[in-house]
C-alpha cells in the first residue's frame, strides 16, 4: 500500500494513492501507529511461552497474571485511567467530551488455551489500547467516555464477561480450571475479589455500544483474501450428553444376534447426527467430539456409551429443529438395537446477533480505508457475545493464516492486524458520532 | 432323577430308573459323591470374596495363592502327589496300572476375573480332583497314570498351559497383571521358577489325552435345557488396534464440508465390521469393543480415533476372509473422508478343534447317564486350546444359567456340576480303555 501521510491536530492522517479497491476515492483518515501495536504483540508473544510450543497463558496463572500487568502497564502509558473489577476484568478509562453519556466499550481478552497462539484476543486487546492511544496522543475528545475492558478467563467459558452481564451463575466459582485453581480463587489471584462478584455487572443503560476486534477463528478471510469480516453474529451452542445403554457380555460367547451392543448403536447415531446437519441447508454444524464405551475391552460387548454431542448455528431454531431429529433418529437405533438413549443437556450458549447499525459502520470504515470486506458468522463464542445482551454490539475479524487457531502455528500477518486496529478506529469515530 | 444305588468294589454303582432320555436302557454306572463335590465349590466361593460383589480370585493375588494351598490339600486328601511346576501349575499324579503309559490329564484352573463368578473354572478343577478321588476311594486303577492339572492364570491369557504347551513367549514374563505383580513375579509368588519357565513345557509323547469340564460361557445349553455340552472347538481369536487418522479441529468454526472427522469415520468403520460380520452364513462373532477419541472435547472434531477389533470363529480362514472384506470397507471410507485407517494386530490365537474320537467318547458318556448332550463351540478361550497343540483333547459343558459368566450371578446348578463331574469320570473311565 503506496500512501502519503502527514499530521494535523496531532492524528496521523494519510491520502490513500494506490489502493486494491478500485472505487475508493483518495482522503483523509486517521490511523493508528501500525508499528507500535505490532511490537506490543511481538512483546506479548514473549510472555506465556511455553517449552513444548506455543502460547500457554491460561486464565488464572502465573504467565496470566504478568500479561495483566503488560497490559495495564500499556493502558497507563496510553493515558487510560485503570481498575480492575470485582471479576478480575481490567478497564481502562479516557473521559469523554460529554460525562452523562453511556460508555463506548472496544476490548478483548488476554488468556489463551494451553499451548495456544499470540493472536487470538491479543489482536483485540492491544488494538483496543491502541485506538485509545492513538486518539489521546492526538488529543481527539471523543462525546462518549471511552472504555478499553480486557475480559478475564474468555478461554474457558467467558469468565468475565459473563460476569459483566450478569450471566455467570455463582457456582461458577468453584469450577477448575486449567491453572489448577478454582475461579474463585482464580479471580483473587488476578486481583479481582469473588465474594463481591455481582458488583462487576454493568447496566445496559451506562454502555452506548461495545465493539470487539479479533482474529478469524476459520479460513474464510484467508482463503478469499478479504481483509475485513463484518461479523453477522456469534453461533448458539448447545450441548449434551448421550447416554446408551445396551447390555455388556462376552464378545466370544455371545451370538451377533443376542447383542445390545452400545458402541454399533452409537456409532449408527453419530452417522445420524452428521447426516441430520448436513441434509438441509445453512451452515449450521454438529459435532460429536467425545466418547467413552464402557468397560471398554477388546473381549467385552459395549454395555454403555457416553458421548457429547454439539450443535451450533446462528438461529435457535435451526439447532432446535436438528436436535428435534437427532432425537428422533436415537428412539428408532434404539428400538432396533434394543438399546435406551438418554440425552442431558451440558450447555446452551443462545445465538448472539451483532447489531445491524455496527456492522454497517464496520463496513463502511473498511471501505474509507480501501479494505475489502464479507459478511461472517463466528462459529467460535466471544466476549461480544456476553456484551451484546447488555448493548449494541459489533465485530471486527482480520485473517488468520489457513483459519488455524488455538494452536502454535496461529498467524496473523502485521498489515491485517493493523488493518484491524485502523478499522476499529475509524468504527469509533464514526460510532462516536451517531445516535443508536 | 429317581435312582437306586450300590457299592460295588468300593465304588458308587447306580441303576438308572426314570430319566428324561425314552431310549435309555437301566445299567450300572459309576458315580462321583455329588455332594462333597458341591461342598468343596461352596468352600472355595468363601475364597477371594470380593465386598464389591462376586468373587476376585485373580491370579498371583493372595486371594490366588489361597485358592489354590486349598486345591493342593483337596489333591492330597484324595490321595494325589502333588507338584508345582516352574510356570506355576499344580499338578496331582495317581499311578496308573502300565507305569509305560503317557498320562491322562484333566484339569481347569482356579483364578477368577476381578469380581468374576466361583464356578468359571473351579467346577473343572474340582470336578478333576474329585474323579480322582472317587476312582483312588473306589480302588480303581487306570491302565494310564492320570493326573489333575490346576493351571494358573487362564484368565490372563493362558499363561499356564501356554507354558506348558511351549507357547508362551519369555517376553511374557514382564507382561503387568490385574494382580499389581508382573507375570515373573506372579508365578515366583505361586511358588513357580519363572527363570526356568521351559522346564514347564511337556512333549506330546508324554500325554495321551487331556479332557476338561468347564460351565459353558454362552446361553445355549441354559436355554435349551440340554445337561451336557460336546465342544465341538475352541473358536480362534484375532485382535488388532484400528487407528483412524483424521484432521483436529475447532467444531464451531470448521464448516462439515471441510472437515476430516475420525470419529464420523470410526462410526462408518464399526457399522461395516457389524455388516461383513453377520452377512455371511455362519457363527463367526465381530466386536469393537474399545474406543478413544482424541483429543475428546465437546468443540473439538476428532483428529485421531483407536479402536479394537476382534474377530473369532473356529475356522481361521473366515477369520481371514471378514478381516479382509473390512480392510476394503476401511479403505472406502478412508478415501470417501479424507481420513488415514491403519491396523496393527495385537493378538492371534488359533483355532482349536477338539478330537472327534473324544467328542464321541464324551456324548456316549453322557448318554449312558441319560443325559441329554448337544454338540458346542466355545466362543471363550480355556487351557484344552493349548493342551490341544500337545494332545487329543476334549471338553465337557455344563449349563450357566442365563449364560452369565465373568460376574457375580454367574451360577451352574448343583445337579448340573454333578451331571458334569459324572460324565467326566465315565469318560476317563472310557477312554483309559481305549487306543487313541
Amino acid at each position: 500500500m503506496n500512501h502519503c501521510a502527514w499530521r494535523l491536530n496531532g492524528l496521523l492522517f494519510f491520502a490513500l494513492a494506490t489502493i486494491s479497491s478500485p472505487t475508493l476515492q483518495s482522503q483523509s483518515l486517521p490511523l493508528v501507529n501500525g508499528d507500535r501495536v505490532i511490537a506490543h504483540l511481538k512483546a506479548m508473544g514473549e510472555i506465556g511461552k511455553d517449552p513444548a510450543g506455543g502460547i500457554s497463558r491460561v486464565a488464572y496463572s502465573e504467565a496470566d497474571r504478568q500479561g495483566r500487568e503488560y497490559v495495564i502497564g500499556l493502558m497507563r502509558a496510553a493515558g487510560l485511567t485503570t481498575s480492575v473489577d470485582s471479576a478480575g476484568n481490567i478497564s481502562g478509562r479516557l473521559a469523554g467530551a460529554d460525562a452523562t453519556l453511556p460508555a463506548l466499550i472496544i476490548g478483548s481478552h488476554v488468556d489463551s488455551v494451553p499451548q495456544g497462539g499470540s493472536y487470538d484476543g491479543v489482536v483485540g486487546s492491544l488494538g483496543a489500547i491502541e485506538v485509545a492511544q492513538t486518539l489521546n496522543e492526538g488529543h481527539v475528545a471523543l462525546r462518549h467516555p471511552l472504555e478499553v475492558l480486557i475480559f478475564q478467563n474468555e478461554e474457558g467459558g467467558l469468565k468475565g464477561s459473563r460476569a459483566i452481564s450478569g450471566e455467570m451463575r455463582e457456582e461458577e466459582l468453584s469450577q477448575s480450571t486449567s491453572s489448577g485453581k478454582s475461579v474463585r480463587e482464580g479471580i483473587a489471584f488476578i486481583g479481582g475479589d469473588p465474594a463481591h462478584l455481582a458488583d462487576a455487572r454493568r447496566k445496559s443503560a451506562d454502555i452506548f455500544a461495545y465493539l470487539e476486534l479479533h482474529i478469524q477463528q476459520g479460513g474464510s478471510l484467508s482463503r478469499e483474501k478479504i481483509n475485513i469480516g463484518v461479523v453477522e453474529g456469534i453461533v448458539g451452542r448447545s450441548s449434551w450428553d448421550v447416554t446408551i445403554e445396551g447390555k455388556a457380555n462376552h464378545a466370544g460367547t455371545t451370538p451377533m444376534s443376542e447383542r445390545h451392543d452400545a458402541l454399533l448403536a452409537a456409532a449408527k447415531f453419530i452417522e445420524a447426527v452428521n447426516r441430520e446437519v448436513t441434509s438441509i441447508p445453512g451452515d449450521q454444524v454438529g459435532t460429536v467430539g467425545r466418547i467413552q464405551a464402557i468397560p471398554g475391552a477388546y473381549n467385552v460387548v459395549p454395555g454403555k456409551v457416553i458421548l457429547g454431542l454439539e450443535l451450533r448455528d446462528l438461529d435457535d431454531g435451526r439447532i432446535k429443529m436438528v436436535f428435534d431429529k437427532v432425537r428422533e433418529d436415537a428412539d428408532q437405533i434404539a428400538r432396533d438395537s434394543g438399546t435406551k438413549f438418554s440425552f442431558q443437556q451440558i450447555g446452551a450458549d443462545r445465538p448472539a446477533l451483532t447489531d445491524p447499525r455496527l456492522r454497517k459502520v464496520i463496513a463502511d470504515s473498511a471501505s474509507r480505508l480501501g479494505l475489502t470486506t464479507k459478511l461472517v458468522r463466528s462459529g467460535a463464542t466471544h466476549d461480544a457475545g456476553s456484551m451484546s445482551h447488555l448493548a449494541p454490539s459489533g465485530m471486527i475479524f482480520v485473517p488468520s493464516v489457513g483459519g488455524i487457531s488455538h494452536a502454535p502455528e496461529e498467524f496473523t500477518e502485521p498489515q491485517d492486524v493493523v488493518n484491524g486496529v485502523n478499522v476499529l478506529l475509524r468504527s469509533v469515530l464514526q460510532l462516536d458520532s451517531q445516535k443508536l
